[in-house]
């Protein structure tokens, strides 16, 4: 029973990721903050629902287990906004690492490695998969955001060329996404809810 | 771009699941009620690690895809205790089941059909993959409530042989983690956080 035990573990810390907050808003639940867990759930089945867009072969499976695991280090690193400084997010990028260690270490060795492995990839974004999952956690905070004039980008002051380059990914990837996001962004300077540089 | 927008208004109406709350406590934010747009993450990532004490062939792919699904309904439907009476589960299904024509019916038909398909399954509870998902979501709760000096079960004063037979789909699919429900079961009962039949 050590290996499950191990498992039942990691899995009860899983539910830490509930208390972690994102700077996006729930609107359908009086605006108050979303939190990553249930973040989680939205962009792994945003993925699937729109992963026919994709002009290279996506694992979609591959790219569902990235999105499902990839915030779970903010159980002890916290969620960073996506556009912070630099040097803040260097700083998040060793917290995340050691976070990385401590918690997917709950697990039995093979399952810990194997985790390990996806998470690395996810955050490279070199491959097709670590891509397409990447540019699914970016689009999703622009769908919520052009739901809610602006949300977080009119809060902290976001400009355009940020979202752009945060969303690129789709650029080669999902050509028919990457029209549609940069129509919703060009749509989003002119209701001043994103600045021009 | 008609497909697209189609998939992008389900996409935009998954945010109500996370207005949608469960029975289960949050206990590592605040003992706040769970909603079930988390608690889809938690189950679907809990299916993954754990499928290895399947003794027959899960498709792990569809067992997750059920479970990210599985509570959609609830965005119309809302929350029912599993441990509810059988006139008010029967009602429940009557709503459920015009949920999942409003809802999946954002999308397109092809789309719409396979989720439908999907989720018929999950709640027929007859294929070796949609008995794998039901006991994923019955077993977490019970790992919660265990955590949790008995939460949800003490609240609604849940009797043993209840908890019992909403996990017996584990018994001949997953034996060791049959056992181990069995012996948390038993503890609970010696604890008082389930009521002797």
């Amino acid at each position: 029973m050590q290996a499950l035990n191990k498992q039942l573990d990691f899995i009860i810390e899983l539910d830490r990721l509930k208390g972690v907050y994102r700077q996006a808003l729930v609107k359908s639940d009086k605006n108050r903050f979303e939190n990553s867990a249930e973040h989680s759930w939205h962009i792994t089945l945003t993925a699937q629902i729109l992963h026919e867009y994709a002009v290279e072969n996506v694992d979609i499976s591959r790219v569902m287990s990235m999105l499902l695991i990839h915030d779970i280090v903010e159980i002890d690193a916290g969620d960073m906004f996506a556009f912070s400084d630099k040097a803040a997010l260097e700083e998040q990028r060793e917290k995340e690492m050691a976070a990385l260690t401590r918690i997917f270490g709950l697990l039995p060795q093979e399952q810990f490695q194997k985790y390990k492995a996806l998470w690395l990839e996810f955050e490279g974004a070199e491959t097709i998969d670590a891509r397409f999952a990447k540019a699914m956690d970016s689009v999703l905070p622009l769908l919520q955001n052009m739901r809610n004039e602006g949300g977080s980008w009119v809060k902290h002051n976001v400009k355009k060329s940020q979202v752009i380059k945060r969303n690129r990914y789709l650029e080669g990837l999902a050509p028919q996404l990457w029209l549609y996001v940069c129509q919703q962004i060009d749509f989003a300077v002119t209701q001043g809810w994103l600045l021009e540089d």
